[in-house]
Formats: C-alpha cells, sequence, structure tokens
C-alpha cells in the first residue's frame, strides 16, 4: 500500500487516525522539579490571581444610573441689608431641583431693585474720569459692565467714574462677607435616592436597600461612616467633613463636593451582596496659586415689574456648595468567554513550560549530550537516496 | 562534527533547521474519535458562540451622547384655590431645560403670597401650646418651619400653637389632591432628539435617522412599540404604559420614569443598521414599605413685590414625573487584537485535547501497554556510560 | 519492574520525571526560512502592533468627571419693542448653572404682560370663523392654545378667529426675528474646569494643569489650538467656528454645541503626560430635510403679579445654542492580567506555527516522503500479538 492507498480507501480511516508526539521520560530531579516549579507557578497565577483575585472568568458591564435629590433644613439671618430673614429649600436650593447634582446657596452678594438705566461705572484705572471728553460715548468695555454714555459724573463725594448704560445700581462683588451667610446650611440634611441597572446582567438595584433598612429606621437615621453606613440622608456638615474640607471655609467662597457611589458589585451567586460604598471627595481646586476663579458661584436674577411698570430685577451672585452625586462602577458575572480567554492564556504558559525545560535539559545539564542524542534525531541530507527505496515498505501501512 | 563545530560554521545553518516532533499515528478508533470530537467542540465554541453569539472579534467603545427634549402639550384647570387656569408648557415644564432630563407637573400644593413675617406653627405634640411659656423665644425645631417668637398664638378656634418667624402663612401639604391636578398631562407628548458618538469609530448617529423617517412623517408620527418603533415623538401616557404603571395614579405623588435608548451596535459593514431601541422602567420604588418620601417632588417659589414693596412668594410643592433619559449601548467593530486574544485562547486548547487523549490512550484502552512503549521511552540512567561513547558518532552529525 | 512498580515506590520518583517530546532536526531551508519567518511575524504582531501601539499589556479604566462653567460677556441690543437694553450672565445663560452644560440666548420671542384671559386663537384653517356657530365651546384643540369659550371674534381687521381661553396675548412664533438679537455673544467667553477621576488608578486630573499655567496667564489667555492648547477660557465664536459652523447662522434658530474633552490617558510613568484635547462638534441636525423642529428652543416665563394683583408673565421662546461639555477618555495602565492574556494569545499562534510548517514539511517539500518515514511511525495493529510479550522486558523500567 501507498500512501495514496489511504486516500483511495476513504478518508475515514485517517479520520479515526489518532497522531500523537512520542516523547522520552527523563529521571532528572533538577528539571522535573524545575518543569513542575513552573507550572505550579502558572497553575497558582491562574487561579489565586487571575480567578480569585482579579476574578478574571467574569464578564463586566458598565453602570447606567438614576439620581434623585432633596434638601432639607432653614436657616435664620439677620443681615444688615436684608434684615431678619428665613431662607428655606425653596430659597437656597437653585436651581429647586438637579439631575445629579444640586446647589447649596451658603453665601450672597445680594443686588436689589436693579433697573436698565444709567449710573457710574466701577472704579478701575481705564474707567477714573475728570471730566466727559476722558469717556466715549458707545464704547464698551469687554472687562466693563454696560455702554458708556460719554459722561463722567460722581461715583463717590472723591471719585468720578464714566457713566455707563446698564443694569443700574452695578453689583459690587469685592468684597464677599467673609463670614457665611448660610454658614447655617452645615446642619441641613439631604436625601439621595439613587437607582441603578447593569442592563447585560439584567440588575436593578437602589440605594436604600429593602433588606436591610426600613421605613422607620429611615425616618430618623442619619449617615455615618462607623454606625449608619447604608443610610441615604446625609449632614452636609459630615460630607463636607469626610472630604477632608472644613464647612465653614467653604462656605465663604464656594466649592464642589463630590459625592461618589461605588456600586462595584460582585453578581456570581456566591459573590457578596451588591452595596453601594459612599466617598466625598472635593473636586474644585482651592489651591489659590495656578488658579483662576477659585470656589464657585453664580449670578441669577429675580424679575419684577416695579410700581412704574418698569422692570426690575434682584441680582444675586450665589456663592455654595455645588454638591455633585457621581455614580459609578462595575459589575462583574461569571461567563465563559473571559474564562476561556484567561484559561487559554495561561494555558499557552503552560505549553511555554515544555520549551523552557528542553532548553535547560540541553544546554545546562550534566547529561546534556546523552539527553539531546536520545531527545533529538538529526535527519542526514546524504539519506536521501535510501529514503525512496524504503519508503515503499515501511510507510506503506499508513 | 561535533556540536560545537555548528556554532563555529555559523548559525546561519541551524537557523534554516527546522526541529518538529516525532509522532506516532495510532489507529484508534475510540480516541481517534474522542481527538476529533473535542476538537470539533472547541471550535463550534469558537466560531458559534464567541464569534457569532458574542462577537469575539469585535473590539467595543462606549457611548457619549447629548439629548435634546421637548414638551407639547396644554391642560385646562378649574381648582378651588386657583380659579379656571391654562397651564402650558412655560409653566408646567421645570426647569424648562434640562440635560437628560425633563420633569413634567402633574399634581401641586401651592401656597401664594408668603411673606417673611409671624404666624402660627403647624400644629404637633411639640408645638402645642396654651400659653407664651410653653414656647421658647428663639428657638428652631429642625422639624419645624421656623424660628420661635415665644409667643402662644391661635392656629385655629380650638387650637394654639407658638408663633413663628417665617414665610407666613406655612404650607399645609398634608393633604394632597387625590386626584391630580395636571392629569391631562397625560395627553402631552415630548420630541426626544438624541444624538450619539462611538468616538473610537469615529462613528455619529441620530435617534431620527434620516434614511427611514422624513419630515413630513415626522410631523403627524407618534412612538409605538408596533407599528412606529422610530418615531421620536413620545406620548407621555404610552411611555408610562410601557413601564407598567397607571399614569393617574403616578400622577398623584410623582415618581421617576426612565426612557433608556439602547445604542448596542454593530458597526462592521456586515452588522445590521444601527438603531436606537426604546424601553421605559420605572426607576424610583413605589413601595410604600421601606421607603422615605415616596413619589417625586420638589419646593419652589416665583418672588415678587407686593404693592408696599415687600418681598412676597408663591410656593410651590411640585409633584410630577421626571423622565430621565438614559442613553446606554456599547457598540463593537471588528479588530484584530481581540481576534488574536480569543482564537489564541482557543488554540491553546486544541493542545490541551492531545494532552487529554493521550492520558485516554495511556490510560483507558485496552492496548495501552502497547500504545505507552510505543509513543514513551524511558531513559536508564544507567545508560549514563554509554553515552558520552555513542555521542561522538550518532550525534555527530548535527 | 512492572508498571504499577512505580506506584508502589511512591509518585516520588515519578514526580522528578520530566517528559519530552521526541523530535527530528530537519535541514530544510525552506521550511526552516518559513517557520522563523511566522514566528517573525507573531513576535513583530505582538511587540509592535499589540504591546506598542495598541498598548496591550495595560488595563483600562473608564472616567469619571465633573463640570463647572462660567460664562463672561455683556450686550448691549436697541430693539423696537424691548427698547435700549444691557443683556448681562443673568439674563442670557438660562437655567443659571448646568452640570455639564450652559445654554447661551441668542434670540428670543417676547410675549410680556400675558394674563389668564380670552383673546382670539391664531388664524389656522381650523380656527377661522364666520360666526359664533364655528366655533364650540370647551373645544380643545390639541394644536391650538387654549380652550375654546365659542365666541367667533375679531383676530385682526379681516380675520375673524374662534376665541380661547388662555395666557393672553398669544405667543405669534411664526416669524423669528432674521438676524439674531444677541449676535454679540459670539464675543462671550467661557471658562471652564474639568475634575476627573479614573478611580481603578486612583488618578485625578484638571483642565487647568498647575505644571503648564499660572494665575497671571489664566487671567489673560483665550483658547487657540495652535498657541493657547491648554487655555481653560474659550471664545464662543472660536468654539463655533472649530466645529465648522457660522456663529451669525447658528444664532438664528439656535443649536447644540458639543465641547468634547477626550482625557485618553497613558498613566504608565514611560507614558505622556495626561492631557485634555478639546474638540468640537456640533450634535443637532441643521440639515432642514428629514428633520423636525430644527435648531433649539425653549420657552420660560418669568411670573409677575401686576398692579391689579393679578398673575402676569412674560413669555419668552428662547433660542439659542446650548453647550454640552462631553468628557470621556479611557486611562491604561500596565496590569499583568491583560499583558498575560495578550502574550499567551500570541504564544498559542507560535504552536501552531509548528503545526503549517509540519504540514508544508509533508505536502510540500519534494523530499516529504522522507520527512514523514522519520518523523511519523504508524502502529499496526497487527504488532498487537508482540505488545503483550515485550512489555515485560522494554517497558519494565518505567
Amino acid at each position: 500500500m501507498t500512501k495514496t492507498t489511504c486516500c483511495c480507501h476513504g478518508c475515514l480511516s485517517c479520520f479515526f487516525d489518532y497522531e500523537t508526539p512520542r516523547t522520552i521520560v527523563i529521571q532528572s530531579k533538577g528539571v522535573g522539579l524545575l518543569f513542575r516549579f513552573i507550572n505550579f507557578l502558572i497553575i497558582a497565577y491562574v487561579f489565586g490571581y487571575v480567578c480569585y483575585l482579579q476574578k478574571g472568568y467574569q464578564d463586566t458591564d458598565s453602570i447606567i444610573s438614576s439620581v434623585t435629590t432633596k434638601v432639607k433644613g432653614y436657616s435664620f439671618t439677620n443681615s444688615s441689608n436684608l434684615g431678619p430673614h428665613i431662607w428655606d429649600v425653596a430659597d437656597f436650593v437653585i436651581p429647586p431641583q438637579g439631575e445629579n447634582s444640586f446647589f447649596v446657596l451658603t453665601n450672597a452678594i445680594i443686588t436689589p431693585r436693579q433697573t436698565q438705566s444709567s449710573c457710574p461705572e466701577l472704579p478701575t484705572t481705564s474707567t477714573i474720569c475728570i471730566a466727559d471728553c476722558d469717556c466715549t460715548e458707545g464704547f464698551s468695555d469687554p472687562r466693563g459692565n454696560g455702554i458708556q454714555t460719554g459722561l463722567c459724573v460722581n461715583y463717590s463725594d472723591t471719585i468720578k467714574t464714566c457713566e455707563v448704560q446698564s443694569w443700574c445700581p452695578l453689583e459690587l462683588d469685592v468684597n464677599i462677607p467673609e463670614q457665611a451667610l448660610l454658614g447655617a446650611a452645615e446642619n441641613f440634611t439631604v436625601l439621595i435616592k439613587n437607582s441603578v441597572t447593569y442592563p447585560k446582567f439584567n440588575f436593578h438595584g437602589r440605594n436604600i436597600m429593602s433588606d436591610i433598612v426600613n421605613t422607620s429606621y429611615l425616618k430618623r437615621c442619619e449617615f455615618n461612616r462607623q454606625t449608619d453606613p447604608h443610610c441615604p440622608i446625609f449632614h452636609l456638615k459630615t460630607m463636607v467633613s469626610e472630604a477632608e474640607e472644613e464647612f465653614q471655609t467653604m462656605a465663604v467662597k464656594g466649592g464642589v463636593l463630590g459625592i461618589l457611589i461605588d456600586w462595584t458589585c460582585d453578581l456570581d451567586w456566591w459573590g457578596k451582596p451588591c452595596r453601594p460604598q459612599y466617598t466625598f471627595r472635593r473636586l474644585d481646586d482651592k489651591n489659590p496659586t495656578n488658579n483662576v476663579a477659585p470656589g464657585y458661584n453664580f449670578r441669577f436674577a429675580k424679575y419684577f415689574y416695579n410700581s412704574d411698570g418698569k422692570e426690575t430685577r434682584t441680582l444675586i451672585k450665589a456663592y455654595g456648595i455645588r454638591f455633585d452625586v457621581i455614580v459609578f462602577g462595575n459589575a462583574g458575572k461569571f461567563s465563559i468567554v473571559p474564562t476561556i480567554v484567561n484559561l487559554g492564556a495561561a494555558l499557552s504558559f503552560l505549553s511555554l513550560t515544555g520549551a523552557v525545560c528542553d532548553w535547560v535539559l540541553v544546554t545546562c545539564t550534566r547529561r546534556r549530550h546523552y539527553y539531546l542524542k536520545h531527545k533529538t534525531t538529526v535527519l542526514d541530507d546524504s539519506d536521501d537516496t535510501t529514503e525512496s527505496l524504503s519508503m515503499g515498505t515501511t510507510y506503506g501501512t499508513h
């Protein structure tokens, strides 16, 4: 029989053949130990590190989240320009609802009863004037507050500045109150409701977990990392302290505080229950150097018509703390593809072990020449002539 | 020639050597079948599961998205305290624009003409008093509404409570209207425009797809899962129904409804066109047990100056449905790296097949000793002496 | 000794055995070259493409981000209905603060002094009437503006329409100003502060990088892709131009502009410093075909009490540009798991190389029969009888 016979008699017989390498067993303690030691390392890596620590057998999904917040509290102030005044949620939470953040007013520069009219510009080197000729009608300084009318008018008893058409009187924002107007905001509380979904695993979770909290607990609890880590009601002061900031200092010029909710979850049934972890971090840069417009503030206005029917507004430069609720995390669940990929990659290294040990065997061992002789046969090109003869017989059975 | 000659004559000749294992072919139907069956399973897994189902040959990217919404509709109410009143978009969408969400007012407790003044506190066990001595001037109860003035005044004909300084008259929010004020909001529609990008693949998409909708269709269509799955205009009632909720019930105390837009896409040219899928799900917990502040509401105020020039406000506790547009998804596109990784990992298992079949061969087959004899040679340590002799001749050609 | 002896004498000796394939070395230039060339390709792919280009040795994390924005600028308009008017930030940034976006008003249809009353509906084919009988009391057209009172009244000298109860007078929004009211908004600037975190790597970054900018630079700089790529202050016009749009055109009907901040980072110490890259892209569809409600606008109202104590509002249909700050990116850092996975997968292909070369060897080479004879031994089933005999002796040492 020649080789072609195989194909003639049908591939069926070839189909049932099994081809396997011929091997030699070498009784070398050193190489045997090395081989098993490397394999042990690889297996330990796979099961210890990849499977146990990194959970390489898991498929992951990223989070989608929805947040609602509700601030509670009120505060009484008695400032010189406002008089006695109660501030409640409708006054100090601006805008009244956000998506993933809420702003609590802590300080404010209030400029009431502004109208569209003319008034002297705030004094700077470019606006102080002596006579009308120092001012240019229609000129609009990008760093100014309005369109110059061309007149030079008294800003105070001693200073004259160019008159501008603008919302008058102008806001004077150089001196912000050194003590925060609503420093009492530190006692306000906020209820955060967070609903998350991992769509790939059809997992839905809430930060108010029905298995560990109940209605009566929720009505009286307050977040505390040690004693109440799952209470969704947070004292503003607690949050700022957790971020290692001082509320009263932060309240003066405002800032941005991140409420980070970590939903990293192991969704396998043998994993721990999925619980959110809260951390807090100041997100804006309080460092005064290499910075611009430190703190956090914005301007808004309340519009009225005054008794003359003229549009009037109260301009408020609101300083305060913006709390950004940032929900993040990844869920992992057993999946066959990453398992195969991680195991397969490690298996490749097992086959590499053989190559390493072979190299050691024929290079570093005392009896390397003996091993090499038995392991490897070098085909001599001069055998070529004998090949065609012997093939017919030796190889015929294939 | 000795082994060192090779190195002397140059590595060039070694470089062209090809070393390959010697193998034996075993005509065993069982093991041959097993070998081919396991390999078939692995190949089926790779092509069927990894490539076809899991698209393991794809690199993925996560979405970035921008959403704009526009609510349309108006409603007529005739309540006892407001009188006949038309509500339009500027009245019931608060704030007028959001980023990824919009709020539609469905119910409200309106407390008009509040001013900073004094009035009797709402009656609770701690605020009911008989004489002024029951009240403490300057005391501020965290669960109350203002600073006590120290007086005990008539709340009603029968009840006296401590007077507080606050925005007066106080809001009375215990009795919310049992039928939603703006129940007609169920007929409002919203146009959702969603623009997405997968930056890694430079893919830009919109939920208004120019290839399947045109302007005239957009002007009259309405989303319907069966008949109009790509119309970007949604009836509020349809969305709530799709989430298996009842609009009128949800409207009373409010809630949060997720509009989930799934942009999971196969961006390969042989994939399906990339189309968004809309689903709807209630995100807040309507379960009254293990819950706090169920529903969704927030307070805001409209500020005025009254005819005396005193600041006045209308406080509105707004109940309603917040619609959160949540855009998610992953795009996949052929990439060489994940392909190699997945194929490579499966290849490793192919090499494992050999190990499994070898084990079966020398353990479970009837003729295992025969196979083992031919497959494996055990080097005897006692051959050591012959080695140094034979090496020079047998191995010299290497 | 029989095979069982091994197990009797203890597995210890087996444990130190090392089994390795017997190989033949074939001095074939062609196959040797092929083998080395394929291996070279695989190694080049691994180190060149996977490691260098794709950074396959890195674990990745997705970004979490917080954005604050502050618009600066003011503008003077002198329109027929408003008279001379200064617009400042409190007027044209609506709402005064957003989370990841801000809206700048550029055009507006203002309908002042609306009250809840009755007025003629806007003329359309369905609202034009001749007599009261053409109108239905209580009818509410979804495309109309209010509840019909049943009267037919003069809309103008020539046209009569059904009277509706609504916020009157009705808004007339068909003719929007052809030149944007606040076209001067192109000169406004915005300061964007962005703080990002990669939680897995505990990396925190800001777009105002203290190592390359200082306070004095920040006070005068303006973003320019060539000269000031790291200045966080952006001219609105520059951003729109970078998106290849014309500000004045876009300002008329509004639009949505994406400010994309790419934080793709290599966090390994040998990587480049992590710097944000800004790009700009129009996100809404300006194409008038296959579109609905092009541009970007929303309605809001300012509420007053008029001198009669009646609630009055100024309705504003605000056209403008919404700037969405979209922060995205992935950070990568060396990690052992993806490294092992990528190297392992490539290693598998190295073992595949052997299979390919073997196939070439026994199929395509001139001396294939000779090679095959030495490489492969076919076990003949007829040897079965000799097996049991020889086993005892030949295989006894195992």
